[in-house]
Protein backbone atom coordinates (compact mmCIF):
# COMPACT_ATOMS: atom_id res chain seq x y z
CA UNK A 1 0.00 0.00 0.00
CA UNK A 2 1.20 3.61 -1.09
CA UNK A 3 1.09 6.31 1.84
CA UNK A 4 1.72 10.33 0.79
CA UNK A 5 3.29 11.27 3.92
CA UNK A 6 3.00 15.35 4.67
CA UNK A 7 6.31 16.23 6.35
CA UNK A 8 7.82 18.52 8.61
CA UNK A 9 11.14 19.43 10.12
CA UNK A 10 13.90 21.81 11.35
CA UNK A 11 16.79 20.83 8.56
CA UNK A 12 19.64 22.50 10.79
CA UNK A 13 21.08 19.05 11.44
CA UNK A 14 20.98 17.30 8.28
CA UNK A 15 22.94 17.41 5.37
CA UNK A 16 20.03 17.48 3.26
CA UNK A 17 17.06 15.72 2.21
CA UNK A 18 18.75 13.20 0.28
CA UNK A 19 20.45 9.90 1.44
CA UNK A 20 24.15 10.46 1.16
CA UNK A 21 26.98 8.72 2.80
CA UNK A 22 28.92 12.00 4.12
CA UNK A 23 26.06 12.61 6.84
CA UNK A 24 22.50 12.77 8.36
CA UNK A 25 20.02 13.11 6.06
CA UNK A 26 16.34 13.34 6.07
CA UNK A 27 15.33 10.72 3.86
CA UNK A 28 18.15 8.20 5.61
CA UNK A 29 16.60 8.73 9.06
CA UNK A 30 13.13 8.41 7.78
CA UNK A 31 14.20 5.01 5.83
CA UNK A 32 16.09 4.13 9.05
CA UNK A 33 12.49 4.43 10.94
CA UNK A 34 10.99 2.30 8.53
CA UNK A 35 13.38 -0.15 8.70
CA UNK A 36 12.49 -0.44 12.42
CA UNK A 37 9.20 -0.65 11.83
CA UNK A 38 8.96 -2.92 9.10
CA UNK A 39 12.29 -5.15 9.20
CA UNK A 40 12.88 -4.23 5.77
CA UNK A 41 14.69 -1.08 3.32
CA UNK A 42 11.96 0.73 2.13
CA UNK A 43 12.32 4.19 -0.80
CA UNK A 44 10.93 7.16 0.73
CA UNK A 45 10.21 9.44 -1.91
CA UNK A 46 10.24 13.19 -1.51
CA UNK A 47 8.81 16.16 -3.37
CA UNK A 48 11.43 18.50 -2.77
CA UNK A 49 15.41 17.46 -1.97
CA UNK A 50 15.58 20.26 -0.16
CA UNK A 51 19.37 21.05 0.70
CA UNK A 52 21.45 21.34 3.76
CA UNK A 53 19.94 23.03 6.37
CA UNK A 54 16.28 24.18 4.63
CA UNK A 55 13.50 23.13 6.47
CA UNK A 56 10.03 21.88 5.91
CA UNK A 57 6.76 22.43 6.94
CA UNK A 58 4.92 20.76 4.21
CA UNK A 59 7.10 18.24 2.77
CA UNK A 60 5.93 15.55 0.88
CA UNK A 61 6.86 12.12 0.26
CA UNK A 62 5.77 8.87 -0.46
CA UNK A 63 6.41 5.22 0.60
CA UNK A 64 5.08 1.45 0.21
CA UNK A 65 4.15 -0.34 3.63
CA UNK A 66 2.98 -4.05 2.91
CA UNK A 67 0.72 -4.16 6.28
CA UNK A 68 -2.92 -3.60 6.92
CA UNK A 69 -2.89 -0.35 8.49
CA UNK A 70 -4.82 2.36 8.73
CA UNK A 71 -3.23 6.23 7.86
CA UNK A 72 -3.03 7.21 11.47
CA UNK A 73 -1.01 4.43 12.34
CA UNK A 74 1.41 4.77 10.15
CA UNK A 75 1.30 8.36 10.97
CA UNK A 76 2.07 7.66 14.79
CA UNK A 77 4.59 4.73 14.05
CA UNK A 78 6.86 6.58 11.95
CA UNK A 79 6.73 9.55 14.58
CA UNK A 80 7.71 6.74 17.23
CA UNK A 81 10.41 5.03 15.19
CA UNK A 82 12.00 8.55 13.52
CA UNK A 83 12.90 10.14 17.16
CA UNK A 84 15.41 11.71 18.15
CA UNK A 85 15.24 13.41 14.90
CA UNK A 86 13.60 17.08 14.61
CA UNK A 87 11.52 15.54 11.86
CA UNK A 88 7.95 14.83 12.04
CA UNK A 89 4.83 13.21 10.20
CA UNK A 90 2.29 15.69 9.90
CA UNK A 91 -0.34 13.33 8.26
CA UNK A 92 -0.67 10.35 6.20
CA UNK A 93 -2.38 9.48 3.55
CA UNK A 94 -3.26 6.29 1.65
CA UNK A 95 -2.58 7.14 -1.95
CA UNK A 96 -2.98 5.67 -5.31
CA UNK A 97 -0.52 2.36 -6.19
CA UNK A 98 1.58 5.49 -8.91
CA UNK A 99 1.08 8.46 -6.50
CA UNK A 100 4.65 10.04 -7.11
CA UNK A 101 5.57 12.52 -4.48
CA UNK A 102 8.62 13.96 -7.25
CA UNK A 103 6.98 13.39 -10.16
CA UNK A 104 3.08 14.22 -9.94
CA UNK A 105 3.77 17.48 -7.84
CA UNK A 106 2.61 20.52 -9.94
CA UNK A 107 3.77 23.52 -7.10
CA UNK A 108 6.32 23.50 -5.08
CA UNK A 109 5.75 26.40 -2.55
CA UNK A 110 9.03 28.03 -0.95
CA UNK A 111 8.73 30.80 1.61
CA UNK A 112 12.38 32.18 2.58
CA UNK A 113 12.59 34.66 6.06
CA UNK A 114 15.12 37.41 6.11
CA UNK A 115 15.03 39.60 9.87
CA UNK A 116 16.26 42.79 8.95
CA UNK A 117 17.98 44.46 12.61
CA UNK A 118 21.37 45.06 13.89
CA UNK A 119 21.21 42.83 16.65
CA UNK A 120 22.05 38.95 15.89
CA UNK A 121 18.91 36.36 16.36
CA UNK A 122 18.68 34.25 19.25
CA UNK A 123 14.97 32.92 19.77
CA UNK A 124 15.21 32.28 15.41
CA UNK A 125 18.65 31.50 15.17
CA UNK A 126 18.92 29.06 12.32
CA UNK A 127 15.38 29.73 10.81
CA UNK A 128 15.89 32.93 9.26
CA UNK A 129 18.37 35.21 7.76
CA UNK A 130 19.54 38.36 9.32
CA UNK A 131 20.93 41.22 7.91
CA UNK A 132 22.37 44.19 9.52
CA UNK A 133 20.80 46.89 7.42
CA UNK A 134 16.77 48.13 6.85
CA UNK A 135 15.56 46.92 3.18
CA UNK A 136 14.14 49.09 0.22
CA UNK A 137 11.57 46.46 0.15
CA UNK A 138 9.46 48.55 -2.47
CA UNK A 139 12.88 48.66 -4.99
CA UNK A 140 12.54 44.59 -4.26
CA UNK A 141 9.33 44.22 -4.67
CA UNK A 142 10.02 46.17 -8.32
CA UNK A 143 12.70 43.86 -8.86
CA UNK A 144 11.31 40.09 -7.96
CA UNK A 145 8.44 41.04 -10.45
CA UNK A 146 10.59 40.80 -12.92
CA UNK A 147 11.55 37.45 -11.80
CA UNK A 148 8.06 35.62 -12.28
CA UNK A 149 6.99 34.18 -15.61
CA UNK A 150 8.94 31.38 -17.71
CA UNK A 151 12.97 32.13 -18.37
CA UNK A 152 16.40 30.30 -18.45
CA UNK A 153 17.21 30.83 -15.17
CA UNK A 154 20.72 29.58 -15.04
CA UNK A 155 21.86 33.34 -13.83
CA UNK A 156 19.93 31.87 -10.83
CA UNK A 157 21.16 28.00 -10.09
CA UNK A 158 24.18 26.58 -8.81
CA UNK A 159 26.97 25.93 -11.04
CA UNK A 160 26.55 22.19 -9.60
CA UNK A 161 22.82 21.94 -10.67
CA UNK A 162 22.14 18.97 -12.95
CA UNK A 163 18.82 19.73 -14.41
CA UNK A 164 19.18 19.59 -18.53
CA UNK A 165 16.78 22.59 -18.77
CA UNK A 166 17.35 25.48 -17.26
CA UNK A 167 13.75 27.12 -18.19
CA UNK A 168 11.53 27.30 -15.13
CA UNK A 169 8.05 29.18 -14.97
CA UNK A 170 8.05 31.12 -11.58
CA UNK A 171 4.73 31.60 -10.71
CA UNK A 172 4.94 33.77 -7.90
CA UNK A 173 7.53 35.61 -6.08
CA UNK A 174 6.22 37.83 -3.99
CA UNK A 175 7.95 39.67 -0.69
CA UNK A 176 5.84 40.75 2.36
CA UNK A 177 7.05 42.84 5.47
CA UNK A 178 5.71 42.76 9.21
CA UNK A 179 7.80 44.51 11.23
CA UNK A 180 10.93 43.36 10.79
CA UNK A 181 10.45 40.01 9.90
CA UNK A 182 10.42 39.72 5.49
CA UNK A 183 8.99 36.82 4.01
CA UNK A 184 9.44 35.87 0.49
CA UNK A 185 7.09 33.83 -1.06
CA UNK A 186 8.33 31.75 -4.18
CA UNK A 187 6.31 29.31 -6.15
CA UNK A 188 6.50 27.05 -9.23
CA UNK A 189 6.21 23.44 -10.46
CA UNK A 190 9.84 23.65 -9.91
CA UNK A 191 12.75 25.25 -9.04
CA UNK A 192 16.56 24.56 -9.93
CA UNK A 193 19.18 24.03 -7.58
CA UNK A 194 19.52 27.04 -5.28
CA UNK A 195 16.94 28.96 -7.23
CA UNK A 196 15.92 30.58 -4.58
CA UNK A 197 18.40 31.39 -1.99
CA UNK A 198 19.74 32.91 -5.32
CA UNK A 199 17.16 35.06 -6.01
CA UNK A 200 16.55 36.01 -2.71
CA UNK A 201 20.50 37.04 -2.40
CA UNK A 202 20.20 39.30 -5.61
CA UNK A 203 16.83 40.91 -4.33
CA UNK A 204 18.59 41.87 -1.04
CA UNK A 205 21.45 43.46 -3.00
CA UNK A 206 18.26 45.32 -4.42
CA UNK A 207 16.97 45.95 -0.51
CA UNK A 208 20.72 47.65 -0.08
CA UNK A 209 20.67 49.77 -3.01
CA UNK A 210 23.81 48.08 -5.19
CA UNK A 211 21.22 47.11 -7.85
CA UNK A 212 17.83 47.71 -9.40
CA UNK A 213 15.29 45.98 -10.43
CA UNK A 214 16.61 46.62 -14.34
CA UNK A 215 19.61 45.26 -13.22
CA UNK A 216 18.18 41.78 -11.54
CA UNK A 217 16.51 41.36 -15.31
CA UNK A 218 19.44 42.07 -16.88
CA UNK A 219 21.25 39.78 -14.77
CA UNK A 220 18.53 37.37 -15.68
CA UNK A 221 18.35 37.40 -19.57
CA UNK A 222 22.57 37.50 -19.35
CA UNK A 223 21.80 33.64 -18.27
CA UNK A 224 25.30 33.92 -16.78
CA UNK A 225 25.86 32.74 -13.05
CA UNK A 226 28.41 35.56 -12.28
CA UNK A 227 25.71 38.35 -12.26
CA UNK A 228 23.93 36.14 -9.46
CA UNK A 229 24.21 37.59 -6.13
CA UNK A 230 25.24 36.02 -2.80
CA UNK A 231 23.33 33.29 -2.13
CA UNK A 232 21.36 33.65 0.79
CA UNK A 233 22.41 31.11 3.80
CA UNK A 234 20.06 27.81 3.67
CA UNK A 235 18.66 28.77 7.68
CA UNK A 236 15.99 31.23 6.03
CA UNK A 237 14.51 28.59 3.24
CA UNK A 238 11.39 26.47 4.28
CA UNK A 239 9.61 24.01 1.91
CA UNK A 240 6.10 25.29 3.04
CA UNK A 241 3.43 23.44 0.47
CA UNK A 242 3.52 20.70 -2.41
CA UNK A 243 0.42 20.51 -4.65
CA UNK A 244 -0.44 18.01 -6.71
CA UNK B 1 25.42 56.14 32.89
CA UNK B 2 22.77 53.74 33.18
CA UNK B 3 21.48 51.93 30.48
CA UNK B 4 17.67 50.09 29.54
CA UNK B 5 18.08 47.19 27.50
CA UNK B 6 15.49 45.18 25.81
CA UNK B 7 16.24 41.65 24.63
CA UNK B 8 15.52 38.44 23.40
CA UNK B 9 16.75 34.98 24.26
CA UNK B 10 16.14 31.34 23.62
CA UNK B 11 15.83 30.14 27.26
CA UNK B 12 16.78 26.58 26.29
CA UNK B 13 20.56 26.48 27.18
CA UNK B 14 20.09 28.48 30.60
CA UNK B 15 18.97 27.47 33.86
CA UNK B 16 17.13 30.68 33.87
CA UNK B 17 17.34 34.18 34.15
CA UNK B 18 18.89 34.48 37.88
CA UNK B 19 23.26 34.10 38.04
CA UNK B 20 23.13 30.86 40.25
CA UNK B 21 26.23 28.87 41.24
CA UNK B 22 24.89 25.51 39.50
CA UNK B 23 24.36 26.29 35.87
CA UNK B 24 24.46 28.87 33.14
CA UNK B 25 22.00 32.08 33.36
CA UNK B 26 20.95 34.42 31.01
CA UNK B 27 21.96 37.29 33.33
CA UNK B 28 25.78 35.13 34.35
CA UNK B 29 26.36 34.94 30.47
CA UNK B 30 25.32 38.78 30.08
CA UNK B 31 27.49 39.83 33.36
CA UNK B 32 30.38 37.82 31.98
CA UNK B 33 30.01 39.63 28.55
CA UNK B 34 29.97 43.03 30.31
CA UNK B 35 33.20 42.00 31.88
CA UNK B 36 34.89 40.92 28.98
CA UNK B 37 33.72 44.33 27.90
CA UNK B 38 34.67 46.76 31.16
CA UNK B 39 37.06 44.84 32.93
CA UNK B 40 34.54 45.12 36.08
CA UNK B 41 31.97 43.05 37.42
CA UNK B 42 28.57 45.02 36.61
CA UNK B 43 24.89 44.07 38.06
CA UNK B 44 22.82 43.09 34.96
CA UNK B 45 19.35 43.76 36.80
CA UNK B 46 16.14 42.12 34.83
CA UNK B 47 12.66 42.65 35.22
CA UNK B 48 11.49 39.57 34.98
CA UNK B 49 13.24 36.01 36.72
CA UNK B 50 12.21 33.80 33.78
CA UNK B 51 12.91 30.14 34.88
CA UNK B 52 14.82 27.45 33.42
CA UNK B 53 13.99 27.02 29.57
CA UNK B 54 11.59 30.22 29.21
CA UNK B 55 12.47 32.43 26.76
CA UNK B 56 12.25 35.95 25.91
CA UNK B 57 11.14 38.27 23.05
CA UNK B 58 10.88 41.75 24.91
CA UNK B 59 12.98 41.24 28.91
CA UNK B 60 14.16 44.29 29.56
CA UNK B 61 17.16 44.94 32.35
CA UNK B 62 19.38 47.46 33.59
CA UNK B 63 23.04 48.15 33.60
CA UNK B 64 25.30 50.91 34.85
CA UNK B 65 28.16 51.26 32.51
CA UNK B 66 30.99 54.34 33.25
CA UNK B 67 31.84 54.94 29.17
CA UNK B 68 30.80 57.83 27.37
CA UNK B 69 29.13 54.96 24.95
CA UNK B 70 25.98 56.23 22.69
CA UNK B 71 22.96 53.42 23.22
CA UNK B 72 24.08 52.00 19.63
CA UNK B 73 27.42 51.45 20.89
CA UNK B 74 26.49 49.97 24.22
CA UNK B 75 23.92 47.28 22.35
CA UNK B 76 26.34 46.55 19.55
CA UNK B 77 29.58 45.61 22.35
CA UNK B 78 27.27 43.87 24.49
CA UNK B 79 25.91 41.44 21.00
CA UNK B 80 29.80 41.42 20.21
CA UNK B 81 30.97 39.73 23.76
CA UNK B 82 27.72 37.74 24.55
CA UNK B 83 28.36 35.32 21.36
CA UNK B 84 27.74 32.98 21.20
CA UNK B 85 25.26 32.63 23.77
CA UNK B 86 21.43 32.59 22.53
CA UNK B 87 21.17 36.08 23.57
CA UNK B 88 20.44 39.82 22.06
CA UNK B 89 20.33 42.91 22.99
CA UNK B 90 17.54 44.05 20.64
CA UNK B 91 18.04 48.08 22.35
CA UNK B 92 19.99 49.61 24.40
CA UNK B 93 18.87 53.07 25.46
CA UNK B 94 20.35 56.07 28.00
CA UNK B 95 18.04 55.92 30.83
CA UNK B 96 17.45 57.63 34.37
CA UNK B 97 20.29 57.08 37.61
CA UNK B 98 17.44 55.39 39.75
CA UNK B 99 15.97 53.95 36.67
CA UNK B 100 15.50 50.10 37.91
CA UNK B 101 14.33 47.26 35.46
CA UNK B 102 12.36 45.38 38.05
CA UNK B 103 11.12 47.82 40.47
CA UNK B 104 9.76 50.80 38.02
CA UNK B 105 7.81 47.71 35.75
CA UNK B 106 4.05 48.47 35.63
CA UNK B 107 3.23 45.62 33.41
CA UNK B 108 5.08 42.51 32.16
CA UNK B 109 3.28 40.63 29.11
CA UNK B 110 4.06 36.88 28.91
CA UNK B 111 2.77 34.79 25.72
CA UNK B 112 2.38 30.96 26.38
CA UNK B 113 2.34 28.58 23.08
CA UNK B 114 0.65 25.13 22.80
CA UNK B 115 0.22 23.86 19.48
CA UNK B 116 -2.07 20.51 19.93
CA UNK B 117 -1.81 17.92 17.19
CA UNK B 118 -0.73 14.11 17.40
CA UNK B 119 2.71 14.93 15.65
CA UNK B 120 5.45 15.58 17.55
CA UNK B 121 7.12 18.83 17.01
CA UNK B 122 10.17 19.56 14.76
CA UNK B 123 10.65 23.09 14.07
CA UNK B 124 9.31 24.30 17.10
CA UNK B 125 10.96 21.77 19.47
CA UNK B 126 10.89 23.57 22.37
CA UNK B 127 9.11 26.67 21.82
CA UNK B 128 6.03 25.18 22.48
CA UNK B 129 3.91 23.12 24.22
CA UNK B 130 2.60 19.88 21.85
CA UNK B 131 -0.56 18.59 23.54
CA UNK B 132 -1.86 15.31 20.92
CA UNK B 133 -5.74 16.34 21.85
CA UNK B 134 -8.04 18.92 20.02
CA UNK B 135 -8.74 21.58 22.66
CA UNK B 136 -12.26 22.90 23.27
CA UNK B 137 -11.11 26.46 22.79
CA UNK B 138 -14.59 28.40 24.22
CA UNK B 139 -14.50 26.36 27.75
CA UNK B 140 -10.80 27.62 28.04
CA UNK B 141 -12.03 31.13 27.12
CA UNK B 142 -14.54 31.05 29.58
CA UNK B 143 -12.39 29.77 32.73
CA UNK B 144 -9.87 31.83 31.97
CA UNK B 145 -12.07 34.84 32.38
CA UNK B 146 -12.56 33.98 36.06
CA UNK B 147 -8.75 34.25 36.18
CA UNK B 148 -8.94 38.01 35.56
CA UNK B 149 -9.05 40.56 38.28
CA UNK B 150 -7.50 40.82 41.71
CA UNK B 151 -7.01 37.49 43.51
CA UNK B 152 -4.68 35.35 45.92
CA UNK B 153 -3.33 32.93 43.36
CA UNK B 154 -1.82 30.50 45.75
CA UNK B 155 -3.52 27.64 44.00
CA UNK B 156 -1.45 28.42 41.12
CA UNK B 157 2.13 29.53 42.29
CA UNK B 158 5.21 27.24 43.02
CA UNK B 159 5.38 25.72 46.10
CA UNK B 160 8.60 27.25 46.32
CA UNK B 161 7.53 31.03 45.62
CA UNK B 162 8.73 33.93 47.65
CA UNK B 163 6.69 36.61 47.47
CA UNK B 164 5.26 36.98 50.97
CA UNK B 165 2.04 38.44 49.34
CA UNK B 166 -0.03 36.10 47.00
CA UNK B 167 -2.51 38.87 46.00
CA UNK B 168 -1.92 39.93 42.17
CA UNK B 169 -4.23 41.32 40.00
CA UNK B 170 -4.53 39.67 36.57
CA UNK B 171 -5.35 42.00 33.88
CA UNK B 172 -5.79 39.71 30.88
CA UNK B 173 -6.19 36.31 29.63
CA UNK B 174 -6.92 35.61 26.64
CA UNK B 175 -6.28 32.79 24.42
CA UNK B 176 -6.26 33.13 20.72
CA UNK B 177 -6.41 30.09 18.12
CA UNK B 178 -4.45 30.23 14.79
CA UNK B 179 -4.74 26.82 13.45
CA UNK B 180 -3.34 24.84 15.41
CA UNK B 181 -1.16 27.31 17.34
CA UNK B 182 -2.74 28.08 20.49
CA UNK B 183 -1.60 31.52 22.26
CA UNK B 184 -2.51 32.68 25.50
CA UNK B 185 -1.33 36.18 26.91
CA UNK B 186 -1.33 36.58 30.29
CA UNK B 187 -0.98 40.17 31.87
CA UNK B 188 -0.26 41.77 35.17
CA UNK B 189 1.99 43.82 37.17
CA UNK B 190 3.75 41.30 38.37
CA UNK B 191 3.12 37.65 38.89
CA UNK B 192 4.02 34.79 41.04
CA UNK B 193 6.50 32.26 40.87
CA UNK B 194 5.13 29.84 37.76
CA UNK B 195 1.79 31.65 37.53
CA UNK B 196 1.05 31.48 33.87
CA UNK B 197 2.65 27.85 33.77
CA UNK B 198 0.57 26.85 36.58
CA UNK B 199 -2.88 28.97 35.20
CA UNK B 200 -2.06 26.91 31.62
CA UNK B 201 -1.81 23.77 32.58
CA UNK B 202 -4.65 24.21 34.29
CA UNK B 203 -7.15 25.68 31.47
CA UNK B 204 -5.66 22.42 29.47
CA UNK B 205 -7.10 20.26 31.88
CA UNK B 206 -10.47 22.62 30.70
CA UNK B 207 -9.58 22.26 26.95
CA UNK B 208 -9.25 18.28 27.70
CA UNK B 209 -12.68 18.38 29.78
CA UNK B 210 -11.20 17.62 32.44
CA UNK B 211 -12.43 20.35 34.11
CA UNK B 212 -15.15 23.21 34.14
CA UNK B 213 -14.90 26.66 34.22
CA UNK B 214 -16.87 26.54 37.74
CA UNK B 215 -13.82 23.85 38.91
CA UNK B 216 -11.28 26.84 37.76
CA UNK B 217 -12.93 29.12 39.75
CA UNK B 218 -13.77 26.95 43.04
CA UNK B 219 -9.78 26.22 42.37
CA UNK B 220 -8.89 29.60 42.62
CA UNK B 221 -11.17 30.34 45.77
CA UNK B 222 -9.97 28.02 47.38
CA UNK B 223 -6.15 29.22 47.32
CA UNK B 224 -4.79 25.26 47.78
CA UNK B 225 -1.77 24.27 45.45
CA UNK B 226 -3.30 20.73 45.36
CA UNK B 227 -6.25 22.00 43.24
CA UNK B 228 -3.79 22.89 40.50
CA UNK B 229 -3.40 21.34 37.12
CA UNK B 230 -0.56 19.80 35.91
CA UNK B 231 2.03 22.94 35.57
CA UNK B 232 2.95 23.43 31.49
CA UNK B 233 6.29 22.69 30.22
CA UNK B 234 8.74 25.99 30.12
CA UNK B 235 9.05 25.55 26.70
CA UNK B 236 5.99 27.16 25.60
CA UNK B 237 6.68 30.35 28.06
CA UNK B 238 8.26 33.52 26.68
CA UNK B 239 8.19 37.06 28.36
CA UNK B 240 7.17 39.78 25.43
CA UNK B 241 6.87 43.10 26.88
CA UNK B 242 7.70 45.00 29.78
CA UNK B 243 5.70 48.21 30.72
CA UNK B 244 7.19 51.08 32.74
Amino acid sequence: MRFKLTLEYDGAPFFGWQRLSEGPSVQGALEEAMFKLTGAHCDVVGAGRTDSGVHALGQVAHVDIDRPWSPDRVRDAINAHVRPHSIAVLKAEQAAEDFHARFDAVRRIYRYRVIDRRAPLALDRGRAWRVPRKLDIPAMQEAAERLIGQHDFTTFRDTRCRAKNPVRTLERCEILRAGEDIHFWCEARAFLHRQVRSMVGTLIEVGYGKLSARDVEAALKAADRTRCGPVAPADGLCLMRVDY
